[in-house]
């Protein structure tokens, strides 16, 4: 904790089974016209979509819909999101979804009383709101992204070929988030386990970088730990509830700001898998599980003492007799026998990458300085093809 | 994670040794008359109190001198610091100590605009705040309670040899709370021990109970471990910052009721504690660690499983070959022997307890039933002879 810091998390979360009804509680502080953003038919077909919104219509709020939010939300949709707010004047952005619907919903909030275009001013220029935010509720669906309980908002550039993150502060995170582990099991398999990938690479990015024994590395081992034991659970019985709540709420913590308090933080295998995102449009989850590999053996020699600590708290391993680099690398075996259990995408190929696009990766691939080696451009293509 | 919850902790904290700038920050949000609530003279001694002073003028404050606030604060004193809040019309409370004046900042916060006696409302008849509550800040002096960022505020009644806590709503935990490492460097080394053993305890309490895979029972081993690695640091050498850190940072994770989400707690030690601290008026964490290794041998067999995993997670020890209740054997040996070299008290006699008081102690404890096996009143006699 050798670092100035503050934490200031104000999102108020409901969890469990029964945590709809507190939308009745939460909906009267607002006011009366929400904007309920979701994204394609899921939560009609699964009858979550006609709870909402009679609890809406009770609690006597006038609904503005705003349905077809993609996977990774466009630039081209927030434009469209922002437009839909300002001509119905909403008091309230209710969005019911993953972290594409939260993400969304908070790029629309910081925008509907501005002027600028949204990309230009937040991903661009990266400025700071300025203009009044709308509020913000979340009800999830999905766990991985942890956009239920933080400020980030990633968007994607088709056209540009970027997406891009932008981390807002506490005045931007929902004012509340409505957490049942139930309505992740309607998802399919694949997008659980590309959640699953998604909360433990968060917590690995904020894990492999500094080198004291800070409280957060901590409490990141305990959370991997936790994603690791009910993960293997849940690819085995996907209804298990106890292992899909400690899913959630491992993802809740991953990325609230918690476990990088006080110290540096990574994130280039997120700027890698963004960076296939753009170009490719694969499931978040999977691009970055398809360069994680690759990257942490990369970088591997200049964190050797992290990740042999890695090996022997995450995994388990016996330390007798090993040296560091043994364990180090036991470590990352450890990691690849559990992805290929679980089932995520062990490379770029299985998503369609093909090495004529590595160049077009490379060059969206934002570069970042905070973990054990900063990669120049040359290292980035190296990693892309060894991800391949 | 079986239960349903809630988690809303809208604390504002600021870590670090630069942390005291932000009350610029902070105090321009609330009204021109502060309640400055401290302790003994060791915030003048240091210089805390100065600088404390001259930044509430600088922000324009008047200020209004409650010193005295003891280990233990009483109902006596709380009348009275009510009282002077009433009187003064005071806009603010800023605790300046450890978790005791923070404690009892909240209680004189919740008081200030009722009529009726604060010790019955709150302590007897454990109602909740039906009146205006005034707003509190802390800058923490001490690791231990966790009161920066909990409701939590324990009340001791000398008369009544009663020393009760009432854990009270986000809305009375403080707006902000300042910590800087630096400051809890000034204690005596049998306060830090004390502060120790109070947030491990705090741990402990809500880690056994419960048979489930958590997420907050990973949490909890994390914590656990740091304190630990943290203290064996502090006590060769208290001015290690990044010990101190550490201890500081868990403590406040220990107790904001983070690792307590979707699963039972037990709360004995503190109940037994308490009881201790109401007739003897010794050190709060000591009175905690006087009685913990009594109890948990007594309750252990309830609780084996959890016992086992605690050897094995938190103390790292091998379990090969050994059975669930070898395993918790040696789990609270290796509990004893960290006690030991961090130099906490390890019978109640240390403590001048004697065996004519064990009456009145059994009287004043509250017993409650989260724990691996409720405790009658036989079963707390028997502990606390134990704990001789």
């Amino acid at each position: 904790m050798l670092g100035n810091f503050s934490y200031h998390n104000p999102t108020k979360l409901y969890f469990g089974e029964d945590a709809l009804g507190y939308l009745n509680e939460e909906l009267p502080k607002y006011g009366k016209t929400v904007q309920l953003i979701y994204g394609g038919g899921s939560i009609k077909r699964n009858g979550l979509y006609d709870e909402i919104v009679a609890i809406l219509k009770e609690n006597g709020k006038t609904i503005v819909e705003d349905a077809g939010v993609m996977p990774n939300p466009t630039a081209e949709k927030l434009r469209e999101g922002v437009k839909l707010a300002k001509e119905n004047k909403v008091d309230f952005l209710l969005a019911v979804g993953g972290g594409s619907c939260c993400d969304y919903a908070k790029a629309v909030s910081v925008s509907v009383h501005c002027d600028d275009d949204p990309w230009d001013k937040y991903y661009i220029r990266f400025e700071e709101p300025t203009c009044e935010i709308v509020p913000v509720g979340c009800v999830l669906t999905m766990a991985g992204t942890g956009s239920e309980m933080n400020g980030g908002a990633v968007i994607t550039n088709h056209e540009q070929k970027l997406k891009i993150g932008h981390v807002f502060g506490d005045d931007v995170m929902p004012k509340f988030s409505i957490l049942n582990p139930k309505y992740t099991m309607t998802l399919p398999k694949r997008q659980m386990v590309a959640g699953v990938y998604d909360i433990f690479n968060h917590i690995c990015e904020q894990y492999f970088s500094g080198e004291d024994d800070n409280t957060s590395d901590y409490l990141a081992e305990a959370l991997m730990k936790s994603v690791v034991h009910s993960s293997l659970i849940a690819v085995e019985n996907p209804e298990d509830y106890e292992a899909r709540s400690n899913i959630m709420w491992s993802a809740t913590w991953a990325l609230n700001t918690l476990i990088s308090r006080g110290k540096s933080t990574d994130w280039m295998v997120h700027m890698l898998g963004q960076a296939v995102g753009a170009i490719t449009d694969a499931t978040h989850g999977m691009t970055l599980a398809a360069v994680s590999l690759p990257y942490y053996r990369f970088i591997m020699p200049y964190g050797l003492k992290k990740f042999a600590r890695f090996a022997t708290e995450v995994w388990g391993i016996n330390p007798a007799g090993k040296s560091e680099e043994e364990l180090a690398n036991e470590g990352l075996e450890a990691l690849k026998n559990w992805m290929q259990t679980i089932g995520v995408a062990m490379n770029l190929s299985e998503l369609g990458v093909t090495e004529d696009m590595i160049e077009a990766i490379a060059d969206a691939t934002i570069l970042l300085d905070g973990g054990y080696k900063k990669l120049d451009r040359d290292d980035v293509v190296a990693v892309l093809k060894a991800s391949l």
